[in-house]
């Protein structure tokens, strides 16, 4: 089978075997795998990030290792592992949260070496992760269902009600599922602020009530003061950005960071404590937030199409991530979401 | 009457012009007020303060200006102002939120020029904001009623519940008055820190159920991972003790920033995602906890005693205040709480 993988900062394509399914595990075909920020940020600060961990005490795999990422797919089911619950049907479509769950400690699919992720024709899922996706359902919604799962735990992690204002800066992918899922809570405030002007009219398309042009040189619109704790999003995973986004903030904001970035960054306590703001940092999702993503997009009751906004072949990566990595305020690729399909996984 | 002026940041006692309560103040004398930290915060940097308050558009006070301190204060109702509710007779002892409310916002009674606080013989309270102070309840109990409104503030924003775990570092009055206030509320698991031996040994009297010996090199014991999701207070206004508190911290933390420092710190956005962490920035009280602090130490209902274990004359105050500037990590002048004692006011 073919995959691409991520050797010495590059991304090369080759053909290698195909991995074999043991007990508890199912063996399926990639039908489509969205590009997310954190594999550009693997691509590039993995022996950061394994200096972060040295600091915690926590083992990690050896940043210099091969790595096949993509951790947002959509799939078909090939083959179970011997003695193994056939939860699906062999030949359907399945999603699943990116763990393998044997040994010790769940493993990141996408994100730990020796662990193909949907980058790859082929790779391995747990059994007892899998979800079927209901027929009808395109494979372009299927391979947003992780990311749409991102933006229901950030939005759960504010504690957000109806009647709360927010803010969304950073106008990826992420945080435009952000906006959608706001939306589809009943928020009538969603402020987007982003640099470019084609992602702030793909935020207006997603519904966001009021849009920001951070050329301006604030992050925050000046009205945002007029919203008393309201919540924000930090959606850019730009150094210094949450510094920028408590001196920019309401009085009792509670801001969420849901990019990531591993470098030490800036921040001031009388600014927070003069304000009282709250950070609340988003890690992944529940499995239970992961069946809701499913279902919104699957019932259409977030706003999804119009997300993704180019889709590629497995072999147009290396040149994807290569113009993917220009610098931050660089025009990007692609205001949306960028889809690797696969032949016979077209939606 | 005398008063100690911040002046050049040196403390000078003076004789002044007593003050003369408009429509809705009341003056007062003072019996006895504490010494805070944040006392010593603003004797060395208002100029710090200053400039985070101009990031901000914050119009402040000249720094420089004279300031008399003095925020955690009981006193006498002395005489009302002219067409003023009389709240509490004359004569009687009083406490109050330490604020002005004439005027388009609240201006900080201690903390804002030409405005006495507790550290003058007499100073102008609000007459709305006066709580008798209940007959047989010491002067010293009273003093301490602002900064157990602090400890009441800290918790109540940390949405702690009976059976959480919780670690407070630094074990200064605000850090003693949260462990005070944290078995108040049930709780069973209390693990103090501080790098003394004398301030551990007040956090034993005050229920910490373990103390943790800072001067091993951590902040929170190893032990500290057992407890999931657990509530940790910093209240020791330390610089970059908030990366050091991420760094340490179990998965889940909830954070609450109790101390006051002006100068950028660095965090780590990832360890604060690996964890998902969260941060909350505690200021003051409302005045509902300000009368639930008052209530709970009339009350014996949390422990208090032995908390001032030095009692002063305000003619001590600038050899004190030389002696507490000392380096952070010098032995301080008394493990607890420093109280300016003014004559008649005895406890």
């Amino acid at each position: 089978m073919r995959c691409a993988k991520v050797r010495d900062s590059a991304v090369v394509v080759e053909t290698v075997e195909r991995p074999t399914p043991s007990t508890g595990q199912v063996l399926v075909r990639c039908r489509a795998c969205g590009i997310c920020g954190s594999d550009l940020h693997l691509l590039d600060h993995r022996e950061d990030d394994a200096r972060v961990f040295e600091r915690l005490g926590i083992e990690v795999a050896d940043p210099r290792a091969d790595l096949v990422l993509g951790h947002e797919f959509v799939a078909e089911v090939l083959e179970y592992g011997p003695n193994t619950l056939e939860t699906v049907a062999v030949g359907s479509r399945v999603c699943s949260v990116p763990f393998l769950l044997d040994g010790a400690t769940p493993r990141a699919i996408g994100a730990t070496p020796g662990i193909y992720g949907g980058f790859a024709e082929h790779f391995l899922l747990d059994s007892s992760n899998l979800l079927a996706v209901p027929d009808g359902m395109p494979d372009e919604a299927a391979a947003l269902v992780e990311p749409f799962a991102v933006a229901v735990h950030a939005v759960n992690m504010a504690q957000v009600s109806a009647d709360d204002a927010a803010l969304v800066v950073g106008c990826g992918p992420i945080g435009i599922a952000i906006i959608s899922v706001l939306r589809q809570r009943g928020l009538t405030v969603v402020v987007a602020s982003d640099l470019l002007e084609s992602r702030q009219q793909l935020a207006r398309g997603f519904g966001a009530t009021e849009v920001h042009d951070a050329r301006t040189g604030t992050v925050l619109p000046a009205a945002a003061h007029e919203h008393s704790a309201p919540v924000v999003f930090d959606c850019t995973g730009a150094t210094g950005m949450i510094g920028r986004i408590m001196s920019e903030a309401p009085r009792l904001a509670r801001i969420v960071c849901v990019g990531i970035s591993s470098r030490d960054e800036p921040v001031n306590p009388l600014i927070g404590v003069v304000k009282e703001l709250s950070l609340r940092f988003a890690l992944y999702y529940t499995p239970d937030e992961f069946a809701e993503s499913l279902r919104l997009l699957s019932n259409n009751e977030v706003t999804w199409q119009g997300l993704v906004t180019s889709t590629i072949t497995l072999e147009d990566l290396p040149e994807t991530f290569e113009r993917m990595r220009a610098p931050s305020d660089a025009t990007p690729l692609t205001p949306g979401k960028i889809v690797v399909s696969f032949p016979g996984g077209a939606s």
